[in-house]
């Protein structure tokens, strides 16, 4: 069976979790903490992140998130994640990376920095000027969701894709922590309860970080 | 006709105008500098980044070197960048994210702001300091070159791939900007002199960065 090494908050092996559950791969939860550099998991990924995926008995590993949806992609027909013509695929691969880049450098790593590592690697508070100007820069993240739901279906078109799992990986670790003012996004805040009320997102949505709780509304699908 | 927006020492506008060459697609330069941030080019570009493709007689419009890359792989035969099966795909896809991601942001990225940007928007002379750690950091990234030569035919495994043109890319502006020393690297030296050798590569080692000159070595197959 394949093992999928993550921590709960890690919005990129979530990303993989959610592709995971549409395609109904099964898999086996292995609590990795990278921060932690354990010498094991550097020799699997000389980059030291999560998410890697093993296979034991095929001796396959699979390293970071998109190289993995995309092997699923390949290998596995069921809900495929980077679907329609040439043009279209560059769009859902054009926005993930966004996601997966922007959103992530300018937003979730920062506040899983002030809001985790700090506190779990220093005993340290967060500092409220990063939290808020992060939370400023979430904001403008929305105000582009919007823009794009009001013009499509889905983030990157016509048919439910790998930018829409992607965002929403992004978008519950940074609600997770507090960095989401839902109001005056309804576009946006539409689209996350449909994505939030599919069946790979509920166990996600049970998971706690040691120590760390939760907004009231982070597992509600109407918020 | 396709046309590509790119300036010259752009390491993600040369990995796609490698593959452009190796797949024999016709296509245009228009020069852009990113950092102007003109306004028709953000219409294109919500990123503000190069490289883009447009494809004006079709309406078409790529954005971002990876998602260009996959659709040319996707719609092209020839030169097949991402080849084999779904593993070996993957591992094309990591490394290739690799030398995007860490080998630009430690090494390239650096030494474009220091020789080129600070010149350009400023006029201001490189920090020295940064420039001795970008070199330090770009050895490490050539040891590990090494390591992967030492195992394997090309750095993703048994065939040339993306992650192989993609590395000398980002080799070839680390070059331009003095950044490489090369002594003690034997592999990646004759891995690179091999890549050099390849037909479209010529045209971008012919050319030239307003202003700034890159080492004698820098456009010989031998150096
Ligand atoms: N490009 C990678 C990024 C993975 C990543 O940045 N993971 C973070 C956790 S969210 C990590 O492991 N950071 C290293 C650390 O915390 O030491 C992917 O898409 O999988
Ligand atoms: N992920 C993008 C990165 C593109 C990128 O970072 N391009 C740089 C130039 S090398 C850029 O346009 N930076 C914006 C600026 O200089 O203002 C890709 O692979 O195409």
């Amino acid at each position: 069976m394949w093992q999928l090494f993550q921590f709960p908050l890690c919005p990129f092996s979530r990303k993989v979790r959610l592709v995971l559950g549409e395609k109904g791969v099964a898999h086996e939860l292995q609590r990795e903490n990278p921060w932690e550099r354990r010498d094991e998991f550097v020799d699997l990924n000389p980059a030291g992140e999560t998410p890697v995926m093993v296979e034991p008995d095929r001796g396959v590993t699979l390293i970071g998130s998109q190289p993995i949806c995309e092997y699923f992609d390949e290998t596995v027909d069921k809900a495929q994640m980077i679907q329609g013509n040439a043009v279209a695929r560059a769009e859902i691969r054009r926005l993930t990376e966004w996601f997966d880049q922007k959103l992530f450098a300018e937003v979730v790593a920062p506040l899983l920095n002030e809001r985790m590592l700090k506190r779990v690697l220093h005993s340290q508070s967060p500092d409220t000027n990063v939290l808020r100007h992060a939370m400023r820069v979430a904001n403008g993240h929305m105000d582009y969701f919007d823009y794009l739901l009001d013009h499509r279906r889905w983030l990157a078109g016509n048919s439910l894709s790998l930018a829409d799992f992607t965002a929403a990986a992004h978008l519950s670790v940074i609600d997770y922590l507090g960095g989401l003012d839902w109001r005056g996004h309804q576009q946006t805040k539409d689209w996350y309860s449909v994505m939030k009320s599919r069946p790979c997102f509920r166990p996600l949505l049970g998971e706690r970080m040691d120590g760390i709780v939760p907004p009231k509304h982070y597992d509600k699908v109407d918020f």
